[in-house]
């Protein structure tokens, strides 16, 4: 794995519990890299990995290394993913898959060739509501689908220390591909292409390169129309990510602060149903970490040929196909008109 | 009064309620006028009006007539109100205050020029928890407003039988119009003028000749962006005219179908507080129908001299400017591209 | 109409709004009493009743009052509400009907035998959500219902000015008479009757002669069992009187502070369905006030005839049996054991 | 370990992800015993023990143990958790820490005598808005505390297999051990000791041994009054343990079904605030499985000598005193009869 913050810890302790859910995983954490050699040294002691290594380099050549997860900040997610395919590694790499959608297509176009497994963190695939959430679109209860609209809206923007994720090269956009990747990806899963988008990018606290916010109206390719939006400066909302399909038959919502619900609409209204999974009785709620347990115990599947990343997962075409949505809305709001979204 | 349908049963039962919260009032009910003798005679007698009378121009002319109120089809908003200002009479008319900006602002002009009260039916502006906010708004509470979010959402769309509402040369537009306007309406009233605009507009039901749904963006003069969306096809949704302002020190949120909650964010999330008015005792809710009631005891406050109806109400003037809002959003969609709101 | 306060606005207001729901209706408003002069000729003239008079009595003895309408105190429920019936008036009491049950049988008792129509205020029975309630648990869809639990909080008593409502000859008691008394009658409507209760109750704040809080458990005569409380002094709830019944097949939920709103429960949860009568179109709510207009239709049809005041209203029998659950939680209090409930 | 089921991956699970949350701890997972063999087998090897032994006597006698966890039915926590402390052993037994109070206050006894670290399984206390909760309590921001009410809600005990949770050697009780027990756990950490209980237990699935359901009222020691209820046939109400607190100044409530909320409220009205430690970035939410590592970092605290397990974690004494609890309730359902709790 490269990386050791936040998304460190995620993966490491989700790595940890596949086992509890398919005995037959048995997951060795061969190592770390980074560059601060006590940070990495901390969290890898702590999270379990058996070698600290400062440089991803070392762990593309290593032959004990089947599974490359790369955890980095987005502008270390292009060359050490590209490298570890090419290297004939399995690949998972955090979301957005990249800092635009051109870096994004090499990425997807090398893993292709190496013909490696790859996969894009969007985790939010795995949570057990949008997992029923699809199922209940692919069924066609809803009917014909007219209407999606999300928002992730958090508040940490206002006050926070400078980090990579406002700096333009490390990160690409702010709260487009931050945020705003879950949603559009989200948006790709239960009801498909997106044909156009037409957006404004805002930034709002003075001195950052990069945007706070963006709102957004979407066509997509069937001929739903739809909102996104996501701000990192919507004060009283933590991490709100909110979305809703309207059909003629049912529609439902959810909202990731109560990930464990679904709300099923029909015509009287909507019921809520607690979605959370197997792994527990009823009503006992499962974690934002535990996403990526279910992420993993896919990932595992298609490694081991079971299934195909697809459709269930995200692969680095899916997080090229978002790089494609996240580039139009920029595209937008600098030409302030409507841009259909093209897929190389 | 003009009209005798859903819309005149809303304001005769405002009218008669009135007297009980201020004592000084009494508003005499002169005549209702409708084409349909039996079914405005039915009117008539159970909402209370003096007279019925066939044509509209009877009540311009009548002496005994004060304020005119109309409440009939969006095609038949501007004549009336224009010759009932043109005649001396306070004017208040339903809105959408016509069914594009052209005539909305003549219609604004004629009752400028006759120096009459006027007021558009933009009635949510009455909800207690509505003036609540803009109390808050206005105190400097929320520190710099960044986000304005509606969607005014209902589901009677898909099913339901023909009627002028459907009719382009009767309603002007669908959704944009019906609903659309009190969502301009309240982010005006709200947060201030709205510069841009970009939609897309959406007719799904073969054979209408309207819009069943729009999506936009929008960009306030002061810098704030936001989403606007209404539709008649979301099913589950039965009135759920929600939004939400996110400022930098607080937030507020709304749900028209929990129309005496208002939701007061701060940095850790949103306090549900009971905004009813002082009609009842402390969480005894007011219904839809009461803000009618508010309306007029404002109005009728306005017509006796003790204050302006703006900007507390909506006067015809701001039926223009939503006007040229929803002429923006129709022009946008058009064009696919955005664009800017502009005032006569 | 005896009372002129907060009962007399809700009673005026209702009375006027009939005639708009049912054409055929035009009650006159003849006279309302109270002896403070002023306040009572304020409230005539802005309610818009004919005429003031000092003494109830004189309403009793006045051949144009078809109807009697006891708003005032609760030490003042009997002895008027006896002497309309003898008189051959229809009568129309708040609740509770009497301050304990004895009372309560001899009010009852009295308009049977003077065969008049009798109703009970219990306007929370007609409640559009609760009405529908009513009609599922009959259509037997919740199947063998096992649970009835209700609670009325309120925060107000903390700091409340000393009024009748805290005094025990004026009110009997405190919060088991205004507030748990609406829940035990609809307990009793929705779930039948009380065959046994165990209370705790208590005042809390110093100097009150009467109850703040009450709790208790109960058995009813079909074998469910349920828990009843009612408070004064739960700050943060202001008028949350929330009850909800389990069956085998199904549940239902409601709080009165969303009084358009019933929770219908089936195996997967529970679905937020808008049940507000048919006055207006989908989703545009109605208030606490019309429940009162509601209560009135029913009362007229009743006296025109056409049904009779049971069982989807109140008689004042129900008020006595109301009445005799409250005794027994106050016995029972007194006794620390369970009492069973007997009626006369 | 003991017991290899439901709460055999519970603790698993958690013991392996307390390394993550303190990188000090690296717990060795000894053994797990359990009499059928192909389960303990599955279960040892998915879970990551290193033996499977057929007797917990012989984890008892095993040196190498030195913190024995108890998860199995309720007839087998008494004799083993007192032979495990004999042998000097730390024990975690999960609740009810017994089937009567009886047996509790010896498992109890054995423990203090042992002079080991005992905790009991009231995993609630670990809910981050729990702990929040106590905290706030503490605080004195709340005021005087005059309600409590509990309810913990399920649906399944309708159509569900015969089990040893149906069985009265094996279990005790029914819904007042299983579920009851945490309600009187929390309430007494909450709010203080229980003074007196009046109860009605009722079975009304037939052919079942134990209770299905259970309504009661208590008085705490400090005065305040309140609610508790548990049932198995509430339909529509999967895991739903809800409880709230009311104070002069302030109030409390939460749902666990949304445990990472806590609802704070003031004269206005209740707040939502996101309650989930700080393992995730804010507004990540924790789920049910989390709250046993929380336990355990807690009671390796205590076993390093950091901390006492009381008051944050239950001891066998507050197993104990629950016990008498439910003991009092069964003797009031009984009796017919308010019941004093009287603790050894």
């Amino acid at each position: 794995m490269l990386g050791y913050a936040f998304m460190g810890d995620a993966h490491s302790r989700a790595l940890a519990a596949t086992r509890q859910l398919d005995g037959a995983l048995d997951p060795r954490l061969v190592s770390i890299s980074g560059r601060d050699e006590a940070a990495r040294e901390e969290a890898r002691s702590r999270l379990g990995w058996a070698e600290g290594v400062a440089d991803w380099r070392e762990q593309v050549a290593d032959e004990r290394v089947g599974l490359f997860v790369n955890g980095g900040p987005n502008s270390l997610h292009a060359e050490p993913a590209i490298a570890a395919a090419r290297a004939g590694k399995h690949v998972l790499c955090e979301k957005p898959l990249a800092r635009d959608a051109a870096e994004a297509r090499a990425t997807w176009q090398a893993a292709e060739e190496a013909e490696v497994v790859h996969m894009t963190g969007f985790n939010y695939r795995f949570v057990p509501a949008v997992r029923a959430a699809r199922r209940i679109v692919e069924s066609g209860e809803l009917g014909e689908i007219v209407h999606f609209r999300a928002r992730y809206l958090q508040s940490w923007g206002w006050d926070a220390p400078h980090s990579w994720r406002f700096d333009r090269s490390a990160s690409g956009t702010g709260a487009i591909g931050d945020l705003g990747a879950h949603s559009i990806d989200l948006a790709r899963y239960l009801v498909g292409e997106i044909a156009s988008v037409s957006a404004v990018v805002r930034t709002f606290v003075p001195g950052r390169e990069i945007d706070d916010a963006y709102v957004a109206t979407v066509e997509f390719a069937s001929g739903a129309i739809g909102t996104l939006e996501a701000s990192r400066l919507a004060t009283g909302r933590i991490n709100h990510h909110a979305w809703e399909i309207n059909g003629s038959k049912g529609s439902l919502a959810f909202d990731q602060e109560r990930m464990n619900e679904l709300l099923v609409g029909d015509a009287r209204g909507f019921e809520r149903v607690l979605e959370h999974g197997d792994w527990w009785p009823p009503g006992h709620i499962v974690g934002w970490g535990d996403t990526f347990t279910f992420e993993y115990l896919h990932l595992f599947g298609a490694i081991a040929g079971r299934h195909q990343v697809a459709p269930e997962g995200a692969t680095f075409e899916d997080g090229y196909r978002c790089a494609e949505v996240c580039d139009a809305i920029v595209r937008s709001a600098a030409s302030r008109a409507q841009q259909e979204v093209t897929y190389a």
